[in-house]
C-alpha cells in the first residue's frame, strides 16, 4: 500500500490551475517546468536555492541542466501504485515558483 | 568552420583508455558517466564541485540528478559540423574523475 496518497482529479487540476508554467508528464504522474536564466551562473543560484528546499521538505527534484536551461520534473515515488502526484508536488512547485 | 578541434580516433580511444568510467554517447559526439551516491547531500557537494570546475573552464556539463545519482554529459558544442568531443571534454572528465 502506498504511503503517500496520490492528488485526485479535481486537486490536480488544481495544482495546475494555481501552477500555470507547469504542465503534466508521465501520463499524469508528474508535472514538469523548464526555466531559462541569462547564464550558467544563474541557472546555478536557481538551483542550489531548490536544492535547500528539497533538502529541507526531504522532496527531491528530477532535474537536468545545461549551461542556463534548467527543467524540473516532481513526482513522488510513494503516491499511487507506481509513483504519482501529492500533495509533496503542490508544496515544492509553490515554492520553487516562489524563488523567482 | 568549427571553432574548436574535434578528436580524431586516436584521441577518442585514448580518451576513453584513461578514463574507463566514460562511455560514448550520441554516437561518439559526447561521453557520458553516471555517479551513484549514499544520498542528495553527497550528490549535491559532487555536483557543486563541478560546477566550480564548468565556470573555470567555461565548460559546461549537460547533467540530470535525481536524490543521489547523478548522470554528467560532455560535448562540446563548437566542435564538429554539429558538436562532438574535443580536448575540452578530455580535461573536464579528468577534473570530474579527480574529484572521486
Amino acid at each position: 500500500m502506498p504511503s503517500v496518497a496520490e492528488l485526485n482529479e479535481k486537486e490536480r487540476e488544481s495544482l495546475l490551475a494555481d501552477h500555470p508554467d507547469w504542465e503534466l508528464a508521465r501520463e499524469g504522474k508528474a508535472i514538469k517546468r523548464t526555466f531559462q536564466f541569462g547564464d550558467f551562473s544563474e541557472a546555478w543560484g536557481f538551483m542550489s536555492r531548490v536544492a535547500l528546499l528539497a533538502d529541507a521538505q526531504d522532496h527531491h527534484p528530477e532535474w537536468f541542466n545545461v549551461y542556463a536551461k534548467v527543467e524540473i520534473t516532481l513526482t513522488t515515488h510513494d503516491a499511487g501504485t507506481s509513483g504519482g502526484l501529492s500533495q509533496r508536488d503542490a508544496t515544492m512547485a509553490r515554492a520553487i515558483d516562489g524563488l523567482l
